[in-house]
C-alpha cells in the first residue's frame, strides 16, 4: 500500500535563520549547491518554505522594514531536491522533470502575508516613478480568502502558488546567464533611458558574494567564495523556470522543467497567497511562508522531444506549464486598456511594457474614485487575481495591453453608472497603507542587489 | 410596447463596393466624416459590416491575394452613428458612451473567414523575420465552431467580436495623434533597430490620401482632399478605442467610450470570428463580414467622473471594457513561457514584447512536433482562443510572458508524455497552408500603408 | 469545397398554419409519418420551427389565451428528417444517430417568447395546487438576453435549446408506450391521490385523433384515422428522446439518439430561449419559434455497443447527451433546499418530487420578499437558468432536493443581510403578471389533452 | 490585531473513542445536549471531526467491516458549539446563524477515505435491489485529488464538504420530527411497496437508546435515558440542516441556518472528500475525518425576515445555502437520462426518484462497457463530482432526471465513437472492489438503525 501521507521531505522552523534550518536554504542558482533531499518519481512529498525574505518583513503597521529590506539576500529557497526514477536512477540532463502540484497552502500558525512597494532607491517597481515611497499592506488569511486591514473593502480567494520554482542550471547555462546579463548592465545607461520609463531601477542583478547563502556549502567551505562569486541571482525567471511568478500555477497544475544537472536539483520558494499578472509592485504578491505537496515524474530525453532551443546553444529553452480546472471562476470583469503612448503623451513602437504600464495607471486612477488612495490600489493590483493581457501586438504603432479586474473582489459596485461614483472621491474613508518617506535624493543607480 | 426586433440601422450588400453601399463606409478617423445613421439610447439596433479589406481576400487556395493586398484602404467601417438620449439630445464631448453588445455573428450566406500572414514587405507581422512569406488559411463556420481545410485537426468555438470599434476623434485629438505618430516615424531608424526584433515593419501609418474612403464625403466633395490628408489611419487602437483587437469583447460585453464630438459618432468593423491574444500574424484573427446587435446608453459627464487623462491634455484617456459571463469555459491549458532574452540569446531589459515573442516561438515549435508545419501553428495562434499574459514585469532583467492554449481545440492529446510525441514529427500528414513566395529582396521600408 | 452556408432544410412561415407549411409539421409520434426532408451525415443543415403551440399565445398583456389554449394540438414539430450516411445508405434500427447542435436561435423578426402557468383545469403545473390561475409573462430578447415587462428587475442570458427533439418510434415501441401509459391511467384515482400533491392533473395524455396533425399524411388520407388513433402524444420524454426539456442542450452539445426506424426520422421543436431545471410551471420555459443548425452522424450498430435496454424488450433505452463548454458561467448562487416533508407537514419516503416541490416553494417565498409577487417568481423559476438537483436520495426518510438560482440575474443584491430585506415586502413596486381568473370549480379530471 | 490563526475550538484524537474525546462527540439531535465550546461571531475557528462511523471502516481490502457496520451509532458529530454576538449575547431562537466555510480538508496523517455499499439487510442503498452485497473502495488523497486502488483509471479533484452540519432542534421541533416519522413507519408496508422500487430498506430511523452518544451527557447521567429515548437520529436532513449531503458546500460557501435554541448549538461531521449528487450508494461519498475553518455571524430576527414556514407551525423551514466561485470547472460532460418508467418497464407518474434511478442505472451500464464492473461504477457515481438534475417534472407522465458525469475524470476517452468501445467489454482489466457475500435471505425489515 502506498503511504497514506505526503513524505515530509523539507520542513522549516520559522524561528530559525535560513542557514540554521535542518536542511539549509539557499538563495542563489549554482550547479554545485548539493541536494539536501532526495525523492523518487511517483511519491507524494511535502516541502515547506519561508517567505522570500526569510522574515525581514513584519506583521505590523510600519513600512520601514520594506524600505530597508536587504535585497542581496533574496529569495530563500527550499532544496535542491534530487529526483530519481523508480529504479533509483537519477534524472539526467536532457530529461524533462514533471512536477505536479497536488496541494499547497500557508503554514499552520503563520496565516498572513504582505504586499509592498519598494523605495525607489532600494528595489523600485513597475511604477516606481509614480510611487517612489516604500509602502506595505498586511493580509490576513481566512481559509481561502485574504483581507487586509490596510485596504478595507476588498476580499478575494487566493490562487496560491510558488512564485519561484526551478531546476539547477549547469555550469554552461550559468555562464550564458552571467554573460548576457553582464552585457546588459555594461550597455548600461543608454538602454535604461529608452522611453524614460523605467530608468531608476537596476538593469540586472549580477552575482554578488554579499548576502549569498549556498545551502550545504557553508561559508567556511573551500568552494564558497568561488560559488558565491559566480552563482546567479534568483531575481529573474530564466531557462530553468525560476522566478516566473506565473499566478495560476496552483493546485492541480503541472510544470515540465528541463533538466540541466544530474538529479535535476529542484528548488522552490517565494510562496504567494495570490498575485496579479505582472506582480507590478515588485514586492509584490501576497508574500508568505507555506508548504507544497508535490509529485515528480521523469520524461527521459524529453528536452529533445518537446523543447526547441532558440539561440546559440541547446540550452535556450523554457519550461512548459499545464493549468488545471481549479481556479476560482469569476464571471464579470472590468477591463482597463493601455496603448504604447506613455503617460507624457509620447508615442512608442509596439511596446507592450509601456502599454501595460498605461493600463495599470488607468486602472489605479479609476478605482481611486471609489474611496481608495492610489497606493492602496497599486498594492491591490499587484496581488489580487487580476489578469494582464497582451491584446494587440501588431497594429503599428500601438501595442494594446489590458488589465482585467474581477468585480466580485470589491464590497461595492464599481462599474461606471449614470451620475458618477457614489458621492465624489473618498466616499468611504478607507484609510491608507503604511508609508516610509521617500528621501527624494536623486536616483543613485547603486544596485540594491549589492552587485556593484 | 418596445419593438420586437433590432432596428436595422446599417445594412451592407456584399456585392457592392464600400462607397456604393446605401450608407457608405469609411476607412479613416476624422471628426468631419458625417454620421450615416442616428439612434437613441436604449434602442436595440443592428449594424452590418464588411470584412476589414472589403472583399480583397477570397475563399480559395492561393495566398496571392494576401501578398498583394492593398493596405492603404483598410479598415472599412460601418458608421458613424450619431447617438442621442431619450429626449433626442445628442451625446456631447465629455460624456461616456456605453455600448452593450447584445448579439453578433456572421452574415447569413457568408459563413467563412480567413487568417493570413502578410508578406514581409507588405504588412509583415509579429514574427515576420521568421515567416516572411504571405500565407492564408480559410475557415469554415459550423455554427459556433470554426474549422479549416488548411489546418486540419483543430476546431474551436469562436468568441466573435468586433476588432475595431470606436468613437470619432475631435480635431484636437486628431492632431495629437498625427503629431506623436509622425514624431515616431521621424525618429526613425534608430528606434526600429532596437533589439533588432521588429525592424522590417513600418513604424506607423501616417495619413495618406491614397486609398482614403470618407463615407458621405465623396471624392469630389470640396473638403475631401483636406480631410483625407489629415484623417487618421485605423490601424492602431487609440484614445477612442479603435483597433483594440480585444478578443473577449463578445456577446454580453459593454464598452464605456469617451465622447469627443457631438453625437459620439460611433463606427465599427473588422469583425473577428475568433482571435488569439496579440493577433500575432497581423492578418490575423479569423476575419469576416458580420453583424452586431447593440444598445447604447449615455453617461453625462462621465469622462470626468470616471476617466483620468494622462499626458498634456484632457484627451489622453482610454475606454473601459466590461466582460460578461459568456465566454467558452476551457478547463485545461498548455502554457508556454517566454523571457526577454531574444531568439539570438541577447538579453533585453523587462521587454514584454520580446518575452511574448519568445513565448509564441516556443509554442509554435512545440505544436509543430504534432504533425503541423510552423506556418500552420503561427496562423492558428493568431486566431484560436489562446491567452497572452504578462506574467512578470518586474523581475529584472527578464519580463516573463506566457501564452496559454486550450488543449481541447486539438483532436489529439498534445500534452508531453513519456516516450515523446506520437511517432516523431509529421505523424499525421496535416498538409499545409497556401503560400506566396517571398521575393527575398532586402526590406524596402516602403510604408505599405502608402503614406510615404 | 464544402458549402459555405447551412443547407436550408426546413423553413417555416409564421403566418401560415402548421399544415399549410411547405413541409407540413406534425404533433404526434408515429413510424408512418413520412419524412419531409432528407440529409446526409456530415452536412450542416438548418431547421426552423414554430413555437410549440403554433401561435396560440400572443405578445400581449392578457392571460386569456393561456387559459384557453388547445392542448390537444401540441407540440408542433419540424420533420421528420431522414438521415443517410455519405454513401446514401439510410440510418437503420440499431444505429445511434449523433446530432450535433452547431447553432440555434430566435427567428429574425420574431425575437420574443412567453412563459405561463396553465389553468388548473386545463394543463395545470407542478404547483397547480398553489397557483391554479392561468398567468403569462412576455419576454423580449435583446440578443443573448431576455427581459420581461411583466417581471421587471431581472435579465439573464438564454441557454437556448430545443425542448423537444427525437427520433421516430417503431411500431413495437409505440405499442409499448401506449400500453404502459394506458395502464397508468386505468390504475387511476388511487395513484393520483398519493400524497395528495399532484392530484388535479391528468395522469397521462393518451392518443387522441382530436387535434392530431400528421405531416404529409393529410386529414383525408386513407391511413389518417388509424395513425391518429394510435400515434403517441408528444408530452413526455421517452426512449426516443422527445420532450426531455434538458435545459443545457445548447450550442456545442451532442445527442446520441437510438434509431428505431429506417432513416431515423428526426423531428424537433418546442424551442426554448431559456428554461429552469424542471420547467416547473409546465407552460414553462421561455417558449419561442426558432432555428437550429445541425450536423448528423451515424454510429452503425451503436445501440448495442453503447446502450443497455432495461425492461422486457431491447427497446427500453434512453439517449445520451454530451454537454460542451459554452454555457454562461455564473459564479455565485443562492441555493434553496427541500426535503420530502410536504407543505402540510406530512412525511414522505425518499420522494424527490416532493422534496423538489418544497425547494421550489421555499425559493418562491424567499424572493417574494424582494418586491415580487409569488406568481412572478413561479414563472421566473420556470424559465431562468436555475439548477434543480437531487442532492440526497438515500437518507431515510428524507430525499433532499436543491434549487440553485444565480444571483446575477437580479438587479438588486438578494442575499440575506443583517437588518432584513431592503424595506419590508414590496419595496419596489414590480407590478405583476397578467392573470386569468380561476373558475374555482372542482377539478374535473377531464383530460385537457382530449384523450378521454 | 485579529488573531493570526484559526482558534482551535474542537480537536479530535483519532486513537480515542468518541466519548473519550476531550470535547465528547454526539450522534443524536436533542436540545438538551449541552455545548462543548463557545465562539463569538466574526472569529475564525477550527473544528476537527472523525469520520461518520468513528473508525468502524478500515483502510484494507475487505468489505466485511462495511457489511457488519453498527448503524445505530452514526453519525458522530463535533459540537454543539454555542454562538454569541460580539457583545457576548447568545444567538436566539428566530435568528439566522450564518456559517461561512473558509477552509476545510483532511486531517494531516489521515489522508484517505472510503466509499461503500451496505448489505441489503444492513443499510441498503438507492440501488440495493440491484447491488445487495456490501462492497468497499478505498481512496488515497494526493492533495486535491482522490484515486483508488479499487477503481483504477479514474482520478478527480475533491469538492470537500461536511455531509452533515446543523443547529440543534428545539423540543417542539424534535417532537414534530418524531411524530411525522413515526407516522410514516406506522403507515408501513403500504407505502413501501409503492412502485416496488425501494421496498427493502427501513422507512425511517426512529429514536433508539441503543448506540446513542450524547456528548457531555454521560451514560450514567440522570437524563440520559430520557434524552436518548427521544433524541432524533441524524440520518435524514431536516429543518435544521443536518445530513443534507449537498456536495457543493465547500470552501467559500455560506449557510444560513435557522436558530431554534439559545446559542444555536451548531454541530457538524460526516466529512466528504467528494460526493456525487444523490450519494447513491448511501455509504456513499468519500468518507473521511477532517477539519473545518469557519466563521459565524448572526442575523437577528432573520428567520421571520427571510424564511417562510410551510406546515402547521412556524418551525417548518429550511436553511439557505450560498455557493461561491471555487468549484472545479469541468467543461465537458456525458449526460445520462432516466424517465419515470422503471427497470421492469412499468410506468410511474412524474416520479423523480424513479427517473433518477433509471438515469443512474443507464450510466452504470454505459461505463461498464469501458472495462469496469458495475459495482465499481456504482461506487464511483456515489462519490465523484457528478451532477443529478431534475430536468423535467411536469410532462405527464414522465419525470425526466439526468446524471451528468465530467469526462475528464477518466484516463480514457469515454465518449461514444464509431466502431464502439475500444475492444469490447473489459478491454482493460480494471480489477474489482472488495465484496462481502450477500446472504440472500429474505429482506427482514429489521431496522438496522436499531429502532424496532
Amino acid at each position: 500500500m502506498a503511504p497514506r501521507t505526503p513524505i515530509p521531505l523539507i520542513t522549516v522552523d520559522l524561528k530559525k535563520r535560513p542557514w540554521e534550518q535542518e536542511k539549509p536554504l539557499h538563495n542563489r542558482w549554482h550547479p554545485d549547491i548539493p541536494p539536501v533531499a532526495e525523492v523518487k518519481e511517483g511519491n507524494l512529498f511535502r516541502v515547506e518554505t519561508v517567505d522570500w525574505t526569510a522574515g525581514q518583513i513584519g506583521d505590523n503597521d510600519s513600512a520601514e522594514d520594506v524600505k530597508k529590506v536587504d535585497l542581496s539576500q533574496v529569495h530563500y529557497l527550499s532544496g535542491p531536491i534530487k529526483v530519481s526514477d523508480k529504479d533509483g536512477v537519477a534524472a539526467k540532463p536532457g530529461d524533462l522533470l514533471v512536477v505536479e502540484i497536488c496541494n499547497l497552502g500557508a503554514l499552520p500558525g503563520d496565516e498572513w502575508g504582505f504586499t509592498g512597494t519598494f523605495d525607489r532607491d532600494n528595489g523600485g517597481g513597475f511604477l516606481t516613478d509614480h510611487f517612489p515611497e516604500a509602502t506595505k499592506a498586511i493580509w490576513q488569511f481566512e481559509g481561502i480568502y485574504a483581507a487586509s486591514r490596510h485596504i478595507p473593502g476588498v476580499r478575494f480567494p487566493g490562487i496560491i502558488h510558488p512564485g519561484l520554482i526551478g531546476t539547477a542550471p549547469s555550469q554552461e547555462l550559468l555562464e550564458i546567464w552571467n554573460t548576457r546579463e553582464r552585457g546588459l548592465v555594461e550597455a548600461g545607461e543608454k538602454a535604461v533611458t529608452l522611453g524614460g520609463v523605467l530608468h531608476t531601477r537596476p538593469l540586472a542583478c549580477l552575482p554578488t558574494v554579499e548576502g549569498a547563502c549556498l545551502g550545504k556549502v557553508g561559508k567556511g567551505a573551500p568552494d564558497w567564495e568561488r560559488i558565491a562569486g559566480e552563482a546567479a541571482r534568483t531575481v529573474p525567471g530564466r531557462e530553468n523556470g525560476g522566478n516566473c511568478d506565473i499566478k495560476n500555477l496552483t493546485r492541480g497544475c503541472k510544470v515540465y522543467f528541463p533538466v540541466f544537472v544530474e538529479g535535476a536539483n529542484l528548488s522552490m520558494g517565494d510562496m504567494h497567497f495570490s498575485q496579479g499578472d505582472g506582480e507590478v509592485s515588485f514586492c509584490g504578491a501576497i508574500e508568505m511562508s507555506g508548504f507544497l505537496e508535490i509529485k515528480c515524474d521523469i520524461i527521459r530525453g524529453g528536452m529533445e522531444q518537446y523543447l526547441t532551443p532558440m539561440g546559440p546553444t541547446k540550452l535556450h529553452v523554457n519550461p512548459i506549464f499545464e493549468i488545471g480546472p481549479l481556479e476560482p471562476r469569476f464571471s464579470e470583469w472590468l477591463v482597463f486598456e493601455g496603448i504604447s503612448v506613455d503617460e507624457t503623451g509620447k508615442q512608442h513602437y509596439l511596446d507592450a511594457s509601456v502599454a501595460y504600464k498605461r493600463a495599470v495607471l488607468n486602472c489605479i486612477d479609476y478605482f481611486s474614485k471609489f474611496g481608495y488612495t492610489k497606493s492602496q490600489i497599486y498594492l491591490l493590483l499587484s496581488c489580487c487575481p487580476c489578469e494582464g493581457r497582451i491584446s494587440g501586438i501588431v497594429d503599428v504603432p500601438n501595442a494594446c495591453a489590458t488589465l482585467a479586474v474581477p468585480i466580485a473582489i470589491f464590497d461595492q459596485d464599481v462599474r461606471p453608472k449614470k451620475g458618477g461614483p457614489p458621492v465624489g472621491p473618498r466616499l468611504v474613508k478607507r484609510g491608507d497603507v503604511p508609508r516610509a518617506t521617500y528621501d527624494g535624493s536623486a536616483p543613485t543607480f547603486k544596485n540594491p542587489c549589492g552587485c556593484c
